[in-house]
Parts: C-alpha cells; sequence; structure tokens
C-alpha cells in the first residue's frame, strides 16, 4: 500500500508519534466503522492525528478506483477534521465552496461507505448535495457564490431568532470570481455573524491570478503572519483543549489574535469591513482547532485565513497538483492515469488554434482559470504573452476578450460551458451587442458525466441561439473543430464552437474521405434514405450514425445529416428532410428546451409544411445527475439504440394508422 | 430660464469671475456652435468654467423636455471637460461605465445639436453607442465592465505597438458589483497603462451599500484627502496650466502626489496593486486637469478618485438626485414631473409585497440598488429589516436570497430584467437545482423604450423557460400581479414574474368584473371566436384585445386568451385553440427566439395536430434600438394594428388557397 512520503515530516505524522496512547484504539478501525460526526468529538489530538493519515490513505485508495478531485481533497483533510470537531454539523451549517474538496466532509459525516460509488450513477455525489446529506448545506458546484449563501442563511437565521454558526469555506482560487467580492462587500457592512475559511492552497485549478493573489501572498509572507504564529502558540500555551478552563484561554487568544492584527499591515478584507485573522497553518490541528473555538464565539463577519497545501501527503501529488485536480482512475505504484491514448477535442483545439496564431498575429486567447483544462497549456508554451489567464472571472474574461476585439485583435475565448453561463449578460451586451469578432470555445458542452449537475454544458444553446448576431456551431469530430477554428476567423461577428468533453470520435463526419468545406449556416448529408432522417447536431453525429446503422438493419432507409450550424440552422435542408421523409428527428447534446430542435419543430410549424412524425432528442426538462456519461446517455435515451427504438416506436405508430 | 443655484458659490462660478477675458468671446455662442471636442484645447481654465455654466443649462432645459438622466451628468461636467481637455479623443479612448452618464461627453463631442432628438426613435441615444460616433469607444449600459473592456483596448494597443491612453470612467456604485473587481484584480496585476477613474458620487442610483461604500467614505474623510489637497494647491502653485514648462511641474505633481498616498492609509485599491491617488474634488478644473495631465503620462495601471455631486450646480437636485436619476420631462418652474396619476406595476408590486409580508413573517425582498424603480422604498418604510438592498450585485442578490430560502424565509427578488441577466447562472444553479422558494419579480420586462438596446428586457423569456424547476408568469394587468405574487408564495420551488415598466393598464385581464383565480399553468379565454384566436401572454394582452375588436371590425370572430404561465404553460388550451381557428397567434413582448411562441410552435408540431396557420408575434432576432414604446411596437407590428393586419394577411392568404 502507499504511503504518505516522509511519515515523519508532516504535521500530522508528528502528532502521531507523540499520542501513542490514543492511537490505539481506533487505528485498526475502517473509517466506515466510526459514528461520525460524533465520535471526532470525543478524540485526542493524537487520533485525530491519526486521522489524517488514514483519510489520506483511504482518499488515494478509493480516487485511484473511481477517480475525483484529489489533490484538493488532501489539502483539506485537518481543516476538515478541525471544522467538524469545533462545530456541530448539520445544526451549525459548514458551506464549501465549489465543493470539490468535501470528500473529507463526507467522510466524516457519515459517507465513507459509500465512496466506491463516488461521481457513478445513483451514487455518491463529488460535490455537496443537499438530497444527499443534512450535512450538505447548498449544492455547491460553481466556484465563489458561498459567502452570499452564508450570508442569507445567515440573516434567516438572526431574523428568526435562532442560534447557530455559519461556515464559508472558499480556496483563494474563487476570491477572484466576482460574486466573491460582492459576498465580501456585503458581509463587510452586515451585522451578521459569519465565518469564512479562506482556504489559502495559493493555487487554485491552475495558477492563480491577479492582484488578490498577489495580496494573499503578501500577507503569507509578511512579518505578520510570523508573528501570529509566534503569538499564537504563545497564547495556546495555556489553553487546555478540553474542558471548562476553555473559555478564559479562547479569551486571551482572541485578545492576542485581535493583538496581533492590529499590529501588522491591514489587509484588503479588513478595507472591506471584515475583521482578518491569520494566516495560520492549515495541517496544524493543534493550531487550527483552538483558532476556530475562538472565532466561534464572535459575533460578527470574520475572515479566517488558513495556508494549506494541495496534494498534502503525498510529496508526488504535492510537486503536480495541476495532475490530481480532477484525475480518472490511476495507477497506484505509477501514478499515471489508466486509458486511452486518443485525443480529446481540447487538445484538437490547442493545436489547431496554436496553428492559427502562428499564420494570423491577431489570434489571442483568453482562459478563465483553465488553461490546463482547456488544453491552452499547450498554446501558452508556444505563445506566453498572448494566452490571457484571468483566474476565476468569466464575466471579466468575457468583457476583457471584447476590449481585444474592439482594439482590433481576435480572441478565442476558452470556457467550459457551465463556467460561461457566469458570463452570459456580457456576451449579450458586450458582444452580441457590438457585433465583435469573439470566438467562444465551448468546451465540456453537453453532458459531462462524473461532476454531475453543476458541470453538465446542457444548457449553452438556450442561452446561446437566442442572442442576436450570434454564430452557432459544433464539430463531429476533430477534423471539423479544426475547420470550424478557421472558419471562425473568417467571420466579422461573434461566433461560438461547442464540443464536448473527452476524446475526439475516430471517424470523419464528412463524405468519404474528404471532409466538405464549411458554409455559413450549412449543415452536410452524409447519407440519404426515405424513411427517416435523423439531423444530429455535433457529439450527436455518433450515436445517431450507429441509430442510422440499427435502423437500416430493421429495414428502414435512413439519412443522417450532419447539422453542424446551430445558429443560423440549415432551414432549406432541414425542410427537404421534413419533406421527404416519414419520421424526422433532430438531436443535440443539450436542453430540448430553447434547444436546436425546439428551434427546428416552431419553423416547421410555422412555415405548414405537411411533414411526417417529429421530435427532438435532447435533454428533458430536468437536471442530470452525475454518472458515467455513456450510461447517462443510455438512460435517458440518447445513445444509438435509444434513438433508434423511439424512431422504431413512432414508424410503427405511423403503420398503424 | 432657471439659474444654477448660489452662482457666487459654485467652483466654476469663481472661475468665471476670474477669467473676464476668456468669457467674452465664447458666452454667447451655442454649445452647438463649437467645434468640439478641438476647441475646447484652446480655452483658458475661465471659458471652461463658463462652458460648464452654459453646460449645465443646457442640460437642465433639454432634459426638461425630453427627460433622460439629468442628476449623474450634472454631476460630471468638470470631469467631462477635463477629460476632453486633457487627453485626443477618439485617439485617447474614455470609456463610460454604465453610460447614462456620457451626455456632456456627447456635448463635447458634436452632438449637442442632437440633444432634442434625445431617446427618442432614430434620435440620440442616452448611451454611448459606436455607430453614433467615433468618440464612443464601446456600448455601455450595464454596470461595472468598463475596467475590463479598458484592459483589453490596452493589452491589444500594446500587442499592436499603438500607442495611446485608456481611461474607464466609473461610479462607486458600480465598483460593488463583481466584474468591477475582477477587472481591478487584474489590472492590478498587469503591467498595461490604463487610467480608472473612480467617479465617487458618494450614491449609486440610491444609497451604496457595502464595505467598499464605507472605505471609500473613510478614505474621502481622513486626514489623507485634506492632506493631498494642501500638497497638490502647493504642487500646483508652480505649474503653468499650458505651455513646455508643463512637463517639470508634472514631474513635481507626481512626486507630491506619490508621497501624499504612501504617507496615508494604504487603500483597498493598493492592497489590488494599484496605483491610487486621490482623492481629489471633481467640481474643480484647476485641480482635476493638472492632475489628469501628470497621470496620463504614467506607464502602469492608476486610479484617481474624484469627488463629485450628482446634481451639482442645482440645489433642488442635488437634494433629491434620486428624483433626478431617470427622469421623464418635467416643468422647469417647479421641478415636478408632467405625466398621469395611474399607478405603475411596480408600485403595484411593491404595494402589495408590502402587504404579503404584513401577513406572513417569512417575506422577505432583495434588491440591487433599487430600492426606488422597483418600487420597493415603500416596504422598507414598512419593514426596514426586511428589504435588503445589496448594491449593484446581482450575482450576490440572487446566491444571497438562495441562502434566506436555505434558512426558512421566503424571499422576493426584484431586478430589472436585463440587469437579472447578470445573474443567470446563480438563477440556474443556486436556485433552480435546489428547486428554492425564491419568487423573481421582474419588472422592465420586454420592451423599455427610451434606453434602448442595453436595457430592454427582451431574453428573460428565453433563459429563463429552459431552467429547470421554474414558474414563469406574466401578469396581464396589476389586479393579476397581486393574484400571481400571492399564488407565488404558494408554491414549493422558484417562480418568476416579469412585469413592464410603466403603467399598469386600466381594464382588468379577467372576465368580467371577476378575475379568475390563478391555477398553475392555467390560461383563461377572455373570448371565443371561430375564425381566429390571440393567446397573448402579459402585456401583450392589451394590443391583442385591440387586434381582436379590430379582426372583429373586418368580420372574423377571434378568441383572446390570457396565457398568464409562460411555464408550464397552457398546452391544452393552445391544442384546443389550435384546433379551432383558421389562424392562432401567440403574443409575448420577448425575443421570438427562445420565447413562448417557439416552444408552443414547436409543441404543436410535435403533436402532429392538423391546426391553421400560426405565428408568434413578438421581437424578431436583433437588438430593438432606443425610442417610445408606442412608436417601438408600431415599428415591429406588436402593437394592435400591426397584429390584426398581420392576421389579417395570414387570413386572406388562407381564402385564396
Amino acid at each position: 500500500m502507499i504511503q504518505p512520503n516522509n511519515p515523519q515530516d508532516g504535521p500530522f505524522c508528528r502528532d502521531l508519534k507523540n499520542e501513542k496512547k490514543g492511537g490505539g484504539e481506533h487505528v485498526s478501525r475502517r473509517l466506515e466503522d466510526y459514528s461520525f460526526p460524533e465520535q471526532l468529538k470525543e478524540m485526542s489530538m493524537g487520533e485525530m492525528s491519526l486521522l489524517a493519515v488514514q483519510i489520506r490513505e483511504f482518499l488515494l485508495e478509493n480516487l485511484s478506483k473511481t477517480g475525483g478531485h484529489l489533490a484538493s481533497n488532501l489539502g483539506v483533510v485537518e481543516l476538515s477534521i478541525a471544522l467538524h470537531r469545533v462545530f456541530d454539523s448539520p445544526r451549525d451549517k459548514i458551506l464549501w465552496d465549489v465543493g470539490h474538496q468535501s470528500y473529507v466532509h463526507k467522510i466524516l459525516t457519515g459517507r465513507a461507505g459509500a465512496f466506491q460509488s463516488l461521481r457513478k450513477l445513483d451514487g455518491l455525489s463529488g460535490f455537496p448535495r443537499r438530497e444527499e446529506s443534512p450535512h450538505d448545506v447548498y449544492d455547491a458546484g460553481h466556484s465563489s457564490d458561498s459567502i452570499s449563501v452564508a450570508l442569507g442563511i445567515a440573516d434567516a437565521r438572526d431574523m428568526k431568532g435562532e442560534d447557530f454558526s455559519v461556515v464559508a469555506v472558499i480556496g483563494d482560487g474563487a476570491m477572484t470570481g466576482g460574486v466573491a467580492y460582492e459576498g465580501l462587500n456585503n458581509a463587510g457592512i452586515s451585522k451578521s455573524k459569519i465565518l469564512i475559511i479562506l482556504n489559502d492552497n495559493q493555487m487554485s485549478i491552475s495558477e492563480n491570478i491577479g492582484g488578490m493573489s498577489q495580496h494573499l501572498s503578501k500577507l503569507r509572507t509578511g512579518p505578520m503572519y510570523q508573528n501570529l504564529k509566534k503569538r499564537i502558540k504563545s497564547g495556546l500555551s495555556g489553553i487546555p483543549v478540553v474542558g471548562q478552563e476553555l473559555y478564559r484561554g479562547i479569551e486571551h487568544l482572541r485578545d492576542t489574535l485581535k493583538y496581533a492584527v492590529l499590529d501588522g499591515e491591514s489587509s484588503l478584507f479588513e478595507g472591506l469591513g471584515l475583521k482578518y485573522y491569520g494566516p495560520v497553518d492549515g495541517h496544524n490541528l493543534q493550531e487550527l482547532i483552538p483558532l476556530l473555538e475562538a472565532l466561534k464565539e464572535m459575533d460578527e463577519p470574520v475572515l479566517l485565513h488558513v495556508v494549506t497545501k494541495k496534494g498534502k501527503g503525498f510529496s508526488y501529488i504535492e510537486k503536480h497538483p495541476d495532475r490530481f485536480h480532477g484525475v480518472g482512475p490511476f495507477d497506484l505504484s505509477t501514478f499515471t492515469a489508466k486509458g486511452t491514448s486518443r485525443q480529446t477535442y481540447s487538445q484538437i483545439f490547442a493545436g489547431a488554434l496554436t496553428e492559427l496564431a502562428e499564420k494570423d498575429e491577431r489570434v489571442v486567447a483568453v482562459s478563465a482559470a483553465m488553461v490546463e483544462g482547456t488544453g491552452l497549456a499547450f498554446m501558452q508554451k508556444r505563445f506566453p504573452r498572448r494566452v490571457f489567464d484571468v483566474g476565476i472571472a468569466e464575466q471579466h474574461a468575457v468583457s476583457f476578450a471584447s476590449g481585444l476585439a474592439l482594439g482590433g485583435l481576435r480572441p478565442f475565448v476558452a470556457i467550459y460551458s457551465t463556467f460561461l453561463q457566469r458570463a452570459y449578460d456580457e456576451i449579450l451586451t458586450n458582444v452580441c451587442l457590438q457585433k465583435l469578432p469573439v470566438v467562444f470555445c465551448i468546451d465540456r458542452a453537453g453532458n459531462t458525466g462524473g461532476d454531475g449537475q453543476t458541470h453538465n454544458g446542457q444548457f449553452d444553446l438556450s442561452y446561446l441561439l437566442p442572442m442576436p448576431n450570434m454564430t452557432v456551431m459544433a464539430p463531429g469530430d476533430g477534423k471539423e473543430l479544426e475547420q470550424m477554428l478557421a472558419f471562425a476567423l473568417t467571420l466579422e461577428g461573434p461566433c461560438a464552437i461547442r464540443y464536448p468533453r473527452g476524446e475526439a470520435p475516430a471517424f470523419p463526419t464528412g463524405q468519404g474521405d474528404q471532409t466538405e468545406p464549411l458554409r455559413l449556416g450549412k449543415g452536410v448529408v452524409l447519407s440519404r434514405g426515405k424513411d427517416v432522417c435523423l439531423f444530429a447536431l455535433g457529439k450527436m453525429l455518433e450515436p445517431c450514425r450507429r441509430a442510422a446503422a440499427l435502423l437500416e438493419e430493421a429495414g428502414y432507409s435512413t439519412s443522417l445529416v450532419n447539422a453542424r450550424f446551430a445558429k443560423p440552422f440549415d432551414q432549406a435542408l432541414l425542410k427537404e428532410m421534413a419533406e421527404s421523409c416519414r419520421v424526422l428527428v433532430t438531436a443535440e447534446d443539450n436542453g430540448i428546451l430553447g434547444g436546436l430542435g425546439q428551434e427546428a419543430g416552431a419553423f416547421l410549424h410555422k412555415t405548414g409544411e405537411k411533414t411526417g412524425a417529429f421530435f427532438s432528442v435532447g435533454w428533458p426538462d430536468t437536471f442530470i445527475p452525475h454518472g458515467d456519461t455513456g450510461a447517462l446517455f443510455e438512460r435517458w435515451e440518447l445513445d444509438g439504440p435509444g434513438i433508434a427504438r423511439r424512431v422504431l416506436k413512432m414508424l410503427k405508430e405511423g403503420e398503424k394508422k
């Protein structure tokens, strides 16, 4: 079994050695067998340190099989233990911003036994989900909003005269998001008792960006940190960890903290009106626990700056936290991913954009803290000054890109579909209204699988199609993505290219070996038949190709269309197909409401053409849970057999009439 | 003619007295006759001060006839003059955040002659519009994004090796918006030369909110301000305003400024890495101009804090800036609005919500800097602690409301349709995903008239209908709005009520005197006919009623349906109508794409019912320009005669077949 590196080094190991007494009872127990969070309250400092080791091993072993967010969870082991030790969940509310760092919280609230089902259909979610546990306060997933939600819960509590603590745990990466600032700004003037824990791991998903990041670094490394550490230690020396004596000790500690802060340089958070404490070592339970005890007593908005390390406990992961952000299953002995070698859409995108940048010096790229995930790291190596990573700040990313376009450049903004939602207004008013040539490269469009509800890109067609001046495309394979990127550069207005997570299919979408050149708003007929037409957009070409084969096998000749464009879509081709077949099906990896199929149906109805049966394949009007994308496609009948089954049903109904 | 109050008092008047020489030449010239901005460069300090007086009079006179944003423009007269004096527009780029304070900029760039057409169809826009003038750098309208856009323009400039200044003028109110912080955060780490002018008028539209506001107030009133003022004066004493000697003087001033800042308390902006200068009196041209000259030379991101007064120059307006934010035509002698006394939807909303709050203590309201505009000021008087004004921070407003709902309250979030766009992601993931009972009271839904493209609420149905778990209603009159608010309180999930700007129609939408009780997803048939059915949502009931009367006159019996619900919409009733008439028309004050009509058309097509002709009335796939709403409805055939005309055409085409 893999052991944490340097077992003599980490703070949890130091404590372990000193607390032999407590270690004996629990060390052989499985995490599943504890009665958490209650049993945490009875543990000695040594037992908790031992628990931290056990949790790290548990995470590594389990995630090597299921995949998941490893590095960030390794970073919050002690913080999660300390929070559940000091606060009384679910009475006290602990909110996990973004939420992918909630695995330890899940273990500590009785869900260790479910980890083999992590991120699987009907299994444990990788994010806090209210329906999963009363300890999960809100369904997190997107970043930076926990302060606002916490403030709302606190204000409701005060209005109802209730009494509990509200804690928001937010990363330094999330602190670059605008809504975090809006929350801080409102918390700063509020009298509401909330505790904001700034979990500063000195990087978000990729390297942290901006003035805030520099500010935190200054706070971290400045004399104040050293001072505070010393002061806390001297303040702590007289404090027993449990018992009636605690309170006086805490009062002393609070004074000590106050003094330390007033003594030092004022922080940006204080400028906004918040009480700022820290920074404190987030891997030192002996520092963390009494500090949280002290801050729990404070009756106002307080921010505690906790410094942690992503991947803590395993030197290889500490050195490469990026690789272990969201991982698939990996080999425990080599730390290498299990998987195939086919190229992902993100890789194809990055390669093609870099080539365009070679040829056209106007081409620049904008990323919102996702240079790795979107593939832009590749282009960044070649053109470091032409890739702008603005941090988790999608609104800025899009407004900034509109400025770049106004200045005569050709910005390609690569953001995941679900995160681009944050910039809805900026796409509409800063880009579309001004008809600026900004290209949105929408990665993770459609269903994204294991991350679930908050990460599916199931709404982008619905929100983009009603935007005036917008062109929307979706490639059916990697080659077509390359074509679309080059085509986007020829357009004089805004444009979006949506493509799914994962590998690009191997088959070419064009006819024969030669892919057909793109023409604005024109689809391509890949095969012609007289019974059925499958009008497929982007990723749906693959299941529709499979469905067409099944239908042919069943004796129904089938047309297969690669729609290519969702806006403007190929009305003439749609009409032609509607008039020439018995069942016409549109297919898109997007919600049906507001999608291409709905627009196509309304168009056909308005033209009043006598057409055959019609239906739209897409996601129904609900949030799709986490699970393997294949399993989800199957359950919701978006896969080849599912589509074929639905078509056959309609054909047979038609034959009965 | 109305004179500015206390003509001896204001800074512009003081200068006027001292500069008799310059005054003579220009005083009798009309603003239209200047060759701006060129001629500004030749003016003496006295002439510019005189110009400020003239501009104020011009604004008051013109806006009393056309309406418009008066108070904010009176506040930036000197600032606009100073900017155009120091910077060389359009070579240098001046960006106006929000943009409603750009009237003086328009006057100073040769558009004084067009002010009688302000906000009218085909007339002068009330916001910067690129198509109107090369001096309008970006189409502003929404708040807080100017820093991001400016940074984009600056980075494009640097990449292309160009050389000009980029200035973003942003109000203190806009500083509470998340994207402003995202912009500051990125500017802070950037090396790009931009100048951010923080126009601090100590309030945004209504009273300013949050820690940032308190921080600015501290900066304003602290010793540093006084210090700096003194230092600037002493620094200025040796500086000639024009000529070759300027540069050395500026160098001296820059040192002085630097010293003043480092001497004082560090500001939040410095925490983010920006150079902060100020605060400076924004009505004192003698201070402003040399300061801007100095800052223009700086090669990095700089923020200048300028303190101004909304309504400056007219004591009545200074005392009541809220009333003169966006005004209709008013009487110059009494300062009272011309208009009718019928109740607006906003007033009805506020009254009804206050009544609900009386009965149900869970009811609370959330506003994003619009307690006046949404009517919530009324409820605030009765329940000051149950109305939360979070500032311009729509993302926080919605996340915060989700927290309030998680805490057991019933938040009603009142935000204009166009501004709610900023919270698209939070509505979807924080409210809809969690099925929280948050009620969105969407004021200014549909066309809003004079403000134009950036302010029309023409997209809310398109972005809300695809959101799972959402209920969407639209009242046809004030009484129905009251019913819908009460009904919303009975729902256990998210809900939106959209209603238009302005007065609620007098007629009841129900049958006879008795309005029919609301049932989820059910419309109401107001009249029945066999030829035509008008299926109208919300405001469109009024023009459809008129169209029905015209059609009846023309001999076609017409059904009129009050749809009431856009989600879930009354599919059964739609189907019944489709089957029983020759022409079915849906009508909504929303874009056609993604609207109710599109969903209805797709539904009818999918059901495969044999129906008559079908079309959707709504806004086409374009941004609708500013103008009187009546004129816009007429031009785009959304008014009664327009709808009747389109129906008659279809009826006649049908008869020909």
